[in-house]
């Protein structure tokens, strides 16, 4: 490729800076497809971590041992993608001085949220012809290059979101990033992604969080009455509380939308109940309404392999106490032949595991439940996923 | 026992009104335990099934096949225990009318919503001695007598919620028959009882609602880029809007209470946003605060086998798309002698499974990975259960 349509070119180096968990595995998808990396990060042990993991060399050497002159011009030319991986508050800093050191680079970075590092960009220095931003969604609650993989991104929505300025090479060089880490590339602006997150990641987990609160101080006698559903709601409010009010500050403008607007579902709610209350008639019609919209909202939601919506069904496994009892399972249901979208442990007082609830396709129910029936498991189809 | 001291006898017959799934499944209980069950249901169709399923003898029929003369007073003496499964509505009604027609028997419910039936009663003629409430927490999606078996409330929690009036031997008999079921007795009062499965089970059911409603009109790009935590967070929002107003209308005072301060936890977030986005110093600090205290909440869940909290770490093993991954993984597993409480299946784009997140205790992370990494298996740490 020549200098004057930047793309990812698999004989020129990639720079990656920061190598913690997402920029590291990136590294490492870099060097699995034979592209050379070179790696920065202002902490030198995570630096050394990460090439230590084969996700590079170290920015400041050559391959060997010498050192390498940091702003060399023939290296810095060399290069065709920087990849910046670095906290939110520092993305612009560190994509404007990039742009600047390698003219030839395209510029990308994986932060969660892209309209405030773009909005300071913009009011910056440089030009952004070769700055795409993007965000791959890793779906993980680790960190460090320690847990990095090259296949973190596999089958996973990574967002590209150019601004008017982006040449489309740059935007393409960001696309074959995605598909070389086998992650699947969805285009969105920046405003466009940072509302999508928060209603699909941020508002999501200030209602769980929110949920959550409520139990902080909830009597024992409540809190043995809990079941699945409960602990469904809220099981991403255990995220780190310091991480979270990051990743939430940044979003702010579109997640207070989102608030508003679950505040306003709520007050709906809060009328309905109070027209049943007073007897009034349509009372019970709005309730079913307002529910029936809530479920139309989970029928949207794509299915297990990222395509339509899969709707499940249920079948409920007895298993006993006995080591060997899943194992003995699964070997069944293979002998089957059919796929299991989902798997949920029934636990029951004083067992390991009572039940287990498998997940499957609508036609995959009876077949199942008649083979497993018939060497031996008690089987009840419709159980699982069930809240009361 | 004498009449004088009503008990669960197990000699003498129970009756059950209401051959849905709760009924029926008490019933095969009571059958299993060698209790002669006497069935009850307006719909015939309902009734015979139950019978049919061995959950006892229709009301209307003597053992055998003439006909059991309705109130005949020597059958109804005898009767011990009446459990009432029949609609919220219609709670009140059957309860006392069963109080009357049985003068020596401890007559029980196990509606969903407590306060409202107890109204109810003590406004009506019937002395309530003899009367306690019940709710088994089935966590079922179930419904209908062909969905019910023997073991349904094995392990879970079922609240019995005496009143002022109740007797101790009745309140004990209660407490026996879900023993009898194999289920955990918790007791409450009727408006503590309300108040709990408002916060556990109605008000997280809202929530979910609210959040899954703002996907009703959401856009493609946003819905790729769903995971698992919106997944999570909004599951319940899928149960049937027609039963789900039915509940929480029964429910409507303390839910209210329990709207109104989800709506207070939102305004709080939105404050803290706001001093965020106005530079605020303390802005982030608030909002790690309110994060902190949704992650206290969940610390707070009882653990999988209903005592104390459990902390799970998760393991994911990378599985590829060949048949028999997921049997040849329990065995593995089994080999190493480590409980399983969690399991998710990770799906990646193209493939039926990419990757199962285990969840363990923290002293079986390590354990189970060094085993699984020892035979072959990719293992990552500290994976699963993420958002993003």
């Amino acid at each position: 490729m020549s200098g004057h349509s930047p793309e990812l070119d698999r004989n020129a180096p990639a720079v990656v800076v920061g190598t913690g968990l997402i920029g590291t595995s990136i590294a490492l998808a870099l060097r699995a497809a034979g592209i050379p990396v070179w790696l920065a990060d202002t902490d030198p042990q995570a630096l050394a971590a990460a090439a230590a993991s084969g996700a590079g060399e170290a920015e400041t050497r050559q391959p060997g041992t010498a050192e390498r002159p940091v702003g060399g011009a023939a290296e810095d030319l060399a290069v065709s993608l920087v990849v910046v991986a670095v906290p939110p508050d520092s993305v612009a800093a560190v994509v404007g001085a990039r742009l600047a050191r390698h003219p030839q680079a395209v510029v990308t970075d994986v932060s969660s949220v892209k309209s405030l590092p773009l909005r300071r960009l913009m009011s910056g220095p440089a030009a952004l012809d070769r700055y795409v931003g993007g965000h791959p969604m890793a779906g993980s609650e680790r960190s460090g290059p320690e847990a990095a993989r090259a296949d973190l991104f596999a089958g996973r929505p990574w967002a590209v979101t150019p601004h008017p300025q982006s040449r489309p090479s740059a935007i393409a060089a960001v696309h074959r990033l995605a598909h070389l880490a086998g992650a699947v590339p969805v285009t969105l602006d920046a405003d466009g992604h940072d509302a999508a997150v928060a209603a699909v990641s941020h508002l999501p987990h200030v209602a769980a969080a929110v949920v959550a609160a409520q139990l902080a101080d909830a009597a024992g006698p409540v809190l043995a009455l809990t079941g699945q559903g409960l602990r469904d709601v809220t099981r991403i409010a255990a995220g780190r509380p310091d991480l979270w009010a990051q990743i939430l500050s940044a979003n702010a403008a579109p997640l207070r939308d989102g608030i508003r607007r679950l505040r306003d579902g709520l007050d709906e709610f809060l009328q309905a109940l109070d027209a049943t209350a007073l007897g009034a008639p349509d009372g019970r019609a709005r309730l079913t309404r307002l529910l029936q919209r809530g479920a139309d909202g989970t029928a949207r939601l794509p299915g297990r392999h990222g395509s339509e919506q899969e709707q499940l069904e249920w079948l409920g496994v007895v298993v006993d106490d006995r080591p060997g009892q899943l194992a003995r399972l699964f070997a069944a249901v293979d002998a089957v032949g059919v796929n299991i979208a989902e798997v949920r442990l029934d636990h029951r007082a004083g067992q390991a595991v009572g039940q287990v609830d498998l997940g499957l396709t609508p036609e995959a129910v009876p077949l199942l439940a008649r083979a497993l029936g018939e060497v031996g498991w008690t089987v009840h189809t419709g159980a699982g996923g069930g809240s009361d």
